[in-house]
């Protein structure tokens, strides 16, 4: 598993974001509207300063019983994420999402995010990796001919 | 891949479930308390009658600024699910959840649920599937002593 954050699981990203002072309710719609679970709340400056995901919604307004219109973003986001390097290894982003239970990681350089990755994502990539594997090995064994 | 959603998958899961007359905030609160982004929703019978999940809290909940007192989870739910069953195979569920773009299916036996299958889960079944594959090609092509 040497593939690359980008441009292997993901590249040419537009990445949708929020803001902190955006109701959940907008949220929610930008979400549906984009067909994510989860967006990047961004800064004034444009930088990486929380994540929001579908999750967050259901159990900090809905199980809440709150009002969407008057609940914020800032209010339930998780402020600095953790974030991915372009350069990171599929198989370490895989790693650290287990480990801490993340179904999504935000991608960032200079403080800005600039894709999203979901371990969807990254489990398609491992798939097409592990399955090379196996290729390449049994080409190893019964040489060119095989499969032919 | 011919590993068995159950037991290979899942085996001796307690499943929650919530009626069509449950308010969505009992729902997530539901959700919440057994750290799940999906929940069955059962007859008085105790057969299957829909799913309901995170995102559709979030969709028809959140983004419509609606009040999770008041909209029940019958208003939202998926009815008539699509379902699994024990014997079904690991990557069958695996290809349907993608072409159909699920996260969560659940395993009916004689019209009730018996477990939920999340794609990570099977997922999960597969990368090691896919990694003993790796391994006993090469024992094959190396013999014992590899790795010795």
């Amino acid at each position: 598993m040497n593939q690359k954050i980008i441009p292997d699981v993901v590249s040419n990203q537009t990445v949708c974001s929020v803001a902190v002072s955006d109701t959940t309710r907008a949220a929610a719609e930008a979400m549906t509207k984009d067909n994510i679970s989860a967006v990047i709340v961004a800064g004034d400056n444009g930088n990486l300063i929380g994540i929001l995901t579908e999750r967050d919604l259901a159990r900090h307004v809905v199980a809440k019983g709150a009002d969407a219109t008057k609940v914020l973003v800032g209010d339930i986001m998780t402020a600095n994420p953790d974030t991915l390097t372009p350069d990171d290894s599929a198989g370490d982003a895989l790693e650290l999402m287990h480990s801490r239970n993340y179904r999504h990681l935000p991608v960032a350089v200079d403080g800005k995010c600039v894709a999203m990755v979901s371990i969807r994502d990254l489990y398609r990539v491992m798939k097409a990796a592990l399955e090379e594997d196996i290729r390449e090995t049994e080409a190893f064994v019964f040489g060119d001919r095989y499969g032919a």
